[in-house]
C-alpha cells in the first residue's frame, strides 16, 4: 500500500477518504483536516484568546497539539470530576501533557469547590443519572471560566463519531430543537457566553487515535466509567456497522446534515435570549440556571440527611 | 408469562409494546393495529376496490389475509419477475393461498409481456442493478394494472422494518426530496394513478411473521436472491440493533418522524404535476417514463446484439 500523496510506504489507510498515507503525510493531511473545517466554518482567528477543555483523552490532547502547532493562542481547562481513580489518571494525563511542552493548564477540581461537588456526590444526592449531572457541571464551569478569564471562544474535542453519535440519536426521536441546534459553531446566545466550536467535528475517532498515537501524546484511554451501557456508544457501535458496509457514511450523514437537512429545521422559532441566573449570574431561561439549581437540591439533600443522622444520635 | 389482555398463557412477547399474548388476543391485537393504522391515516374504505400486491411473502400475504377477514373489497396482483425457482416459488405461493380462499388473484408474468422482459434479462441488457430494473417494473405494471382494471387504490405490504430501513437510507443522505414524501398514503399526482397505501407500515417485520405463522399462511420465507448485500438489509440489521438496546427504537423513528420531523420537509417546493408518456401514455415527468425508457434500451441492446451475431455468422 503505497502514501495517497507521496508513494512512499503507506502506514494509514482511511477508506471514507479512499486514500492511503505514510506518516509525516498523515500528520500533514490530519493537521489540514482541522486547519480546513476552521477556516470553512469561521471558528476563531490567531487573535483570539482559545479555552480548550481537556479532558485528558485523545481526542482533545490531539486538538491542542494541533492548534498549537498552527500557532494558535491556547489555554486548556481541566475540569476534575471526581470520578475515582479514572478522574485522577485523566488529571494527570492532562497535567504531563502540558507540563512537557509548557502549556498553560487551567484546573478546576469538583470536589473543591465545595461538599458533595464530584459528579459521583451529586448524581448520588439527586437521584439523577451521573451523566446528566457531569454534563451540566461540565457545561457550568466551561462557562464560567471562559467568561471569567476573558476567553473568546471555548473548544471541545468532540470528534466525527461523537457528533455523527448525537445526529443519530436526535434523529431517532426527531427532536427539532437539538436539530436546530446541532452545529460546530455555536454563537452565543447571552454577552456572557462565549463562542463554542467543535474543530475536530469531522475527524474520526480513528483518525485522532491514529494522529495522537503518531504524535506520541500520552493519553487516558480508558472510557468514562459512568459511560458504560450510554446510549451515544449503541449509536458509535451503530454507525461504524453502517460505515464498515460503505465507508465514508459518517463524514456524509453529517455534513449533509449541516448543508441540506439542518435548514429544514433551522427555519423554525428563533429561541429569546436568556436572562441571568439569580444564583450565580450565568445566562439562564429559567430564574436559576439548570447548574444552581442542581446545587440547591444537593444542599437540601445534604441538610435533610444531617439532620436525620442528629436525630438517630443519641442525646 | 400472561397475556396482556386476557391473563391467560401468553405465547408472544413485544417489548416494543411492553406486552404479551395469547394466540387469539394476539391475532385480534394484530388486526386492530391494521385497522387502525387504516382509519388514523384515511387509507381506504369499504366501498372502494383495493388492488393489493402479493409477492407470495408474509407481508403481503398478511395484508390480504387480514383485509379479507375485515371485509374489505380485495384484488391480489401477482407479479411475475422471472427470477429463475425464487418466482415460481413465490407464484405457487401466492396462487395457493388465493385458491385456498377462493380469492381472485391477476397475474402479469414479465416474461410473456415480450422478448428479454424478465428481471434478470432487463438487467442483463441495460446494465442496470437488479433490483432498480425490478423497481421500475412493479411501479409500472401496479400502476397500469390498477388504472386499467378501475382499481382505487394500490396496497403494498411495506412493514415497519421497510419503512424504517427506508427512512435510515434517505436520513443517512439527507434526500430532502425523498423524505418529503415518505409517507403511508400517497395520494395520486395524476388521474391515471390511483393512492397508493402501506397498511402494515407500524407492524414490525416479526409481528407480520407471527401472525402469518398463527394463521397457518405457508408464505416464501427464503429472500430474493438479489437482495443479498443490498444496503436495506444493514439498515434493517442497524435498526434491529438499535431495537434491541431500545424497545421500540423503530416505531418511534417512523411515527415521531410522521409527526414532527417530515413537516420541516413538506414545506418545500410543490412538485409539479406529470404530464402523460408518450410511449406507454401513463403519467411521467419526462418525455418516456422510466419503464418506456428502459423498454427502448432494452430493445436497442437486444437489435444491436442480433446484428453482431448476424455478422458473425458464415455468410
Amino acid at each position: 500500500m503505497k502514501c495517497t500523496r507521496c508513494r512512499g510506504a503507506a502506514e494509514v489507510q482511511l477508506r471514507a477518504h479512499n486514500s492511503a498515507f505514510c506518516r509525516p503525510c498523515y500528520l500533514l493531511f490530519f493537521r489540514r483536516q482541522v486547519e480546513r473545517a476552521i477556516a470553512s466554518e469561521n471558528m476563531f482567528t490567531k487573535e483570539e484568546r482559545l479555552l480548550i477543555a481537556v479532558s485528558g483523552g485523545k481526542d482533545s490532547l490531539a486538538l491542542w497539539d494541533v492548534l498549537v502547532d498552527l500557532g494558535y493562542d491556547t489555554t486548556g481547562l481541566y475540569l476534575g470530576l471526581g470520578i475515582g481513580a479514572y478522574s485522577s489518571r485523566s488529571h494527570d494525563k492532562a497535567a504531563a501533557f502540558a507540563a512537557a511542552r509548557g502549556l498553560a493548564l487551567r484546573v478546576v477540581e469538583l470536589a473543591e469547590e465545595g461538599p458533595g461537588m464530584a459528579v459521583p456526590a451529586v448524581a448520588g444526592l439527586t437521584r439523577r443519572p451521573a451523566c446528566s449531572a457531569c454534563g451540566t457541571m461540565k457545561r457550568h464551569y466551561f462557562d464560567q471560566v471562559a467568561h471569567d478569564e476573558g476567553f473568546d471562544v471555548l473548544l471541545t474535542g468532540h470528534n466525527l463519531d461523537d457528533e455523527a453519535a448525537r445526529l443519530m440519536g436526535n434523529v431517532l426521536r426527531w427532536q427539532r430543537d437539538h436539530l436546530a441546534r446541532q452545529r460546530p459553531v455555536l454563537p452565543p446566545s447571552h454577552p456572557k457566553f462565549v463562542r463554542k466550536v467543535k474543530p475536530l467535528f469531522l475527524c474520526s475517532e480513528y483518525e485522532t487515535a491514529v494522529y495522537a498515537f503518531m504524535r506520541g501524546i500520552d493519553y487516558i484511554v480508558e472510557e468514562c466509567p459512568n459511560a458504560a451501557g450510554a446510549s451515544q456508544l449503541v449509536y458509535k457501535d451503530t454507525l461504524n456497522r453502517l460505515e464498515a458496509a460503505s465507508p465514508g457514511t459518517k463524514q456524509a450523514f453529517v455534513k449533509e446534515f449541516l448543508r441540506t437537512g439542518q435548514p429544514a429545521f433551522a427555519s423554525t422559532e428563533a429561541r429569546e435570549a436568556p436572562r441571568e441566573c439569580t444564583g450565580c449570574g450565568m445566562p439562564s431561561y429559567g430564574e436559576l440556571c439548570a447548574f444552581c439549581s442542581m446545587m440547591r437540591a444537593v444542599q437540601a439533600r445534604a441538610a435533610s440527611r444531617a439532620a436525620a443522622s442528629d436525630r438517630a444520635a443519641p442525646a
